[in-house]
């Protein structure tokens, strides 16, 4: 059975459990990270903590496990649950306390739990027939470059991408393509120069996004952060999203358009495999 | 010790725990109401029920436990628990599975928590001394009419207000008011007219909001029900708020504004004393 790390423990995954009374239950009060693990390595983790401790940061939530327990802990998980390939989750709450909006003393445990998910990633039937995207309005707060665990409406749209027989759903705020329901949106234009929404509040940071254009600009392909319409994407010679989950997934088709050629473009192609031989060159 | 009902038992509340995977606590994907306990007997429960139909039904959440069951569970817990005066908590969430953001089988059974808090709630020194407010920008989802467990940003609101003095903060969006941290909010025209937001996507349907308008049209009072701005508010005769836990809540200042007198004002104290009336007497 799945072995689950929860605030110093290694529990059957039946056993893991919280109190009723924590902050992650009662108000979302808790972040979160997922990191790729590809030949039992992690990828980029070093990355994943930088935006664990922004994230924390911005919610006042001090927190003292360091970076390499954390480290330690996704290494053991692995090991014990025997991830070749897959994901590693982390949660990090403001922990447990009677029921108020204010936050619980300073001294309140941070309640941290961690989990594994088996999966292949790499070899992706979704990836080689490509996806189908919806667009749904960008409804979430204003503070998505906080990784907090409000998911509610990225769920939500993820169903109504699956009920309208598509993979995914695109946000789209004034017009203007946010990101995916769980990873960064790119275009690539006519002219072959990449474009994916530049860094604000309004979406996260992704850590493959970083990663990906890192390996756009060594390829040097033209980059532009910059925010852009569904009728660009529409219009545009391909389209892909980026995740840790989803390494880069290529689009082809968003709403009841296709994009490009509809299959996978050359472009998604190359970017996905520079991005799998760096991330298996200097996963640890 | 405080027992605390978790799917079908009721248990201590050191033992009252969920799996790590319920979608309460991964992505917020959960709905709560909060009940007001006079007497130790229910406020408007079955307000609250018809309000959490609302609320599951929009996240299409289907949910089997009857409003009688749920009745029995919350009367359980204020004669366990000696629940006088205060207030139980019930939390619904899709319940436990594998982590995706695409929502788990329809036959996964529901999380359901519920627990009291008792509370001297009547007799309220901040009632006596009227409420600072502060506003800050709504930064919240745009489908606040449903009740989640989405509650990390009034909590920061409510901690922003605690580290600048005051007691609470109203919402402000595209200028103009929408709600309280955890309350509806409203002002008292110089003409004697309450003012509160109309009922949209941006507002939680109060429960007390609507018994207390009902109130305000028994004694013949002007209502209004439509955005207003902060400084409207600035320039009102009273302010006031209105929830559960606060019941009518006079406001007295509004950032460094003095709001009337700068005194808990006697149209907030009439609906109070008539809701305070009404509860009493119909409370089950």
């Amino acid at each position: 059975m799945r072995q689950v790390y929860v605030n110093g423990d290694y529990l059957p995954e039946t056993e893991a459990r919280i109190s009723v009374f924590d902050r992650g239950f009662l108000f979302a009060d808790g972040v979160y990270e997922v990191t790729l693990v590809l030949d039992r390595k992690l990828v980029d983790f070093a990355g994943h903590m930088r935006r664990l401790r922004h994230s924390l940061g911005e919610l006042d939530m001090a927190f003292a496990l360091t970076n390499e327990k954390l480290l330690d802990i996704h290494r053991e998980l692995i090991r014990r649950n025997d991830i070749e390939e897959g994901l590693v989750y982390l949660q990090v709450t403001r922990g447990a306390a009677d029921r108020d909006f204010l936050f619980p003393a300073d001294a309140t445990p941070r309640t941290v739990v961690v989990f594994t998910q088996k999966k292949s990633l790499v070899d992706s039937p979704l990836a080689e027939r490509g996806l189908h995207v919806i667009t749904v309005e960008d409804l979430r707060w204003r503070r998505c470059d906080i990784k907090t665990v409000q998911l509610l409406y990225p769920s939500m749209a993820k169903m109504e991408a699956k009920s309208r027989g598509a993979d995914d759903a695109w946000m789209v705020r004034d017009g203007f393509v946010t990101e995916g329901s769980s990873n960064n949106a790119y275009m690539v234009t006519l002219e072959g120069t990449v474009v994916t929404r530049d860094l604000s509040t309004d979406i996260l940071r992704g850590i493959t996004r970083e990663a990906v254009l890192q390996c756009a600009q060594d390829l040097q392909l033209r980059i532009e952060e910059r925010p852009f319409t569904v009728e660009e994407v529409e219009n545009a010679a391909e389209a892909f999203s980026t995740s840790s989950s989803g390494l880069v997934s290529p689009v082809v088709r968003i709403n009841e358009r296709v994009v490009g050629k509809g299959t996978p473009g050359p472009m998604a192609a190359r970017l996905r495999q520079l991005y799998l031989e760096r991330s298996r060159a200097s996963a640890i």
